[in-house]
């Protein structure tokens, strides 16, 4: 049996438009939603199985991705936008009336991802984002309760989707945090 | 051109003995070394690029892998044995003559792994042991110094040598620590 994932997953992911230049994302209010825009294409997309990036209701993952964040405007009802938890690495900046995040930001400076926006390509109508290209965290499903019994099935059915399955980051992504960890304790070699 | 790992990985990886019941590991000391005797094949052994490790010199990986707690006993000058950091999770007991670490334990009772004493079976000459499984920190080599430019050839390598990379745990046990984390939470469920 699959498991459902998500609905830009479960239903078949697209490929991103070439030249695709960005979009809105508004969140889930009938009335007075926030609106971003965005000025850029997605980058590394990907299924999350955190228990902190925001997913549609009955989805087992998140599908979250990154654009550089000058390329990140508020242009709608930014009244109505707050942190989650200003103790987390990526701030998220969600609508206090639905719940949906809007966008993630990090602040800390010293980060390798700083200076990248975490967004939901979901709450887009524009056609031509890139779906994910892999999936992230997969075992932190766990704590917000799938059973351990599930996960062999989650993890077939995701990489059936063409989605390779990490507990973590991608091993790219993994390495860029061990380059900026390695910089800053000074053990960093180029070659 | 395939990348040096480890020498119980470079030179073939050894399958456990069947019915091997443990043997004793000596630190590296010419004169009166610490011994600790093991009661217990090795369960989860594995290749570990984490940077608080022991390793061999030389070694681009540690190898380590987990005996029940009651089944380590030193048995000759434990007076030599002190903790290498005691604010991490993993108490790392090490000989302060020669720096090698004898055994790693858990003190936090309400940790995944409570109960296993994490250990380094090249430093016993008994044979039987059964050699490591996966790989897993893979990409925190990097923090030890390997430029991130050579980490598609030790990741190619890993897996001609039956080891998959992983840059956490390997999928069962990340699954183990996320039921952990579930139950801490009231957020497990069985099925």
């Amino acid at each position: 049996m699959a498991s459902a994932i998500h609905p830009t997953v479960d239903h078949g992911i697209q490929k991103g438009a070439e030249n695709f230049a960005g979009g809105t994302l508004r969140c889930q209010c009938a009335q007075d939603p926030v609106e971003v825009r965005i000025d850029s294409q997605v980058l590394f997309n990907h299924a999350c199985g955190c228990t902190q990036c925001w997913k549609p209701a009955g989805a087992l993952f998140s599908v979250v991705g990154v654009v550089p964040r000058d390329k990140v405007t508020v242009t709608a009802h930014g009244e109505k936008l707050k942190v989650v938890d200003d103790k987390a690495t990526i701030l998220r900046h969600a609508c206090t009336a639905c719940g949906t995040h809007l966008y993630g930001r990090i602040e800390k400076k010293d980060h390798a991802f700083y200076g990248l926006d975490f967004i939901h390509t979901e709450l887009s109508k524009d056609a031509g984002w890139d779906g994910p290209g892999f999936a992230a965290f997969v075992s932190s499903i766990i704590e917000n309760g799938t059973p351990p019994s599930a996960m062999a099935d989650v993890r077939q059915t995701l990489r059936d989707k063409g989605l390779e399955p990490y507990d973590c980051l991608s091993p790219a992504l993994m390495d860029l945090l061990s380059a900026q960890a390695a910089k800053a304790k000074g053990t960093y070699r180029e070659a």
